[in-house]
């Protein structure tokens, strides 16, 4: 079993991103510059957020932290969704989910102007992926995306299982796992709450791909000898014998599991710090989009 | 075995569609109006495009055909398109592929106005759909689910394969067929000129789509005893026994795989029909949405 550290090629790719930030200052050119909408006081938004504020600081990209309360207005909220589309120095912006209740977190998604949408999470984005067209990949399925391609796991005619069909992550990785190019030409099987054989199916996978939010759902029985698995899963579970009173727990019983596995991404240190990566290398690719 | 009666079923939306149409008339409402672009002279897409503007005349919706020669320039045609997408009068339009190899379809396509997509190909309606928000579908996989829907075939927890993974097919019948609604829930495989074991996964379908234009791929070894298999394929071949000198063939060898099926849609008159009926919902829908 070998690891998929995430961590590891996370750092990696903020080395080469910080790299191009000096090449392009020593040029003159723009810098990249990301901002961040937090709504209200969610202790994980908040940690999510500032891991994200902080990462754009070490490679030396412009932030922005914009905190709203939590009783702010959707009319309000959009508004700054405005201001933001409109501010030439801003490259490309996230809006933290979720969102309070009592805001519709699809209209207001719907407001985020596709070219700075660096979670791709719009509309025209998801299109433009699924039809293969360029765009900024949402972000956690281009984390995974460009894991399997530093590792250079072999994916072509594979049979590759997503476990879950998200609209941020298990709908567009079994698009991307599918689509004609490297990674990808994988036979995609998307499983969810309606499947049925779900142990089965898994356990056919050479790709095993788990987004469901339910930590340790995937045992031994479930996985292949030999087969590749990416953990998506990030839930915070109690456990007094940490400080924080939780840990982050993936989807995947790692223990029992890995032992089976060629190779396996860790949680954390595998999908999570990948997923900040690709925000990150989504903004320097909205600069440059700007230039051609 | 069953048949699914796309011709059957195509009729009977007509007729639905022609009701709507006189209702509207009586209230003195908006009657849709569908336009098509023809550019060449193509036997094919002439024969396409006549039966869609047929269509139209038959239920009472208006229609324009705008023909364009095989020579007209990429600006000419998109000029055109921005003449459409300000009409008022029109409710959608289409332009049917392929386009002469001088023109950028994809570049062509995403001038055509969301609103007015009624082939629903543009990214932003692939992007909705992905999504689970209220769209145009795409004219084929829309036929698919209608016809599935019309004859309450149960898809929930089924293992659904798809064959071919095309934008126009392959890749949008799979994300309808695995999105949390009915028809949908199935859990979905999506096989393409990649995969290994076509044979061996076809075989285990309880729904098998197929859309890859290859006449008589699927043979009876293929198919599960009892399975739904919906046949996508519309190519045509040289028969001397014909007037025309040519047949329509389907991508399921139909003669051998039928008695095993549950349910099976016949080529011609299985989804092709479907594919106009499709067309003309969406031209109503558009109408609609505007009302809303």
């Amino acid at each position: 079993m070998q690891l998929m550290d995430g961590s590891f090629v996370a750092q990696q790719i903020k080395e080469e991103l910080a790299h191009e930030v000096l090449t392009r200052k020593s040029k003159g050119m723009k810098i990249p510059h990301l901002a961040a909408v937090l709504v209200g006081e969610d202790g994980a938004s908040l940690t999510y957020v500032s891991s994200k504020v902080k990462s754009c600081e070490q490679i030396g990209f412009g932030s922005t932290l914009i905190q709203l309360p939590e009783s702010v207005s959707q009319s309000q909220l959009i508004e700054e969704i405005e201001k933001l589309n409109k501010n030439q120095d801003i490259d490309g912006y996230i809006i933290q989910l979720p969102l309070p209740a009592h805001i519709n977190e699809k209209a207001v998604l719907m407001h985020v102007s596709p070219d700075k949408d660096v979670d791709g999470f719009h509309p025209e984005c998801i299109g433009k992926m699924a039809l293969g067209m360029d765009t900024f990949l949402p972000a956690t399925p281009a984390g995974i995306i460009e894991l399997i391609k530093r590792y250079q796991i072999e994916t072509a005619g594979k049979n590759c299982v997503v476990v879950g069909r998200s609209h941020i992550v298990g709908m567009p990785i079994s698009l991307l796992m599918q689509r004609n190019a490297y990674p990808g030409n994988a036979t995609v099987t998307t499983l969810h709450s309606k499947s049925s054989n779900i142990k089965e199916v898994c356990a056919q996978a050479d790709i095993l791909i788990v987004a469901i939010g339910k930590p340790g759902y995937v045992t031994a029985d479930m996985v292949k000898e030999g087969a590749v698995v990416i953990d998506v899963g990030i839930t915070r579970v109690a456990d007094d014998a940490k400080k924080s009173g939780f840990r982050i727990a993936g989807d995947v019983d790692f223990h029992s599991v890995a032992h089976k596995c060629s190779w396996i991404t860790p949680v954390p240190g595998g999908v999570g710090p990948m997923t900040i990566a690709s925000l990150l290398i989504n903004t320097m690719k909205s600069v440059q989009l700007k230039e051609k």
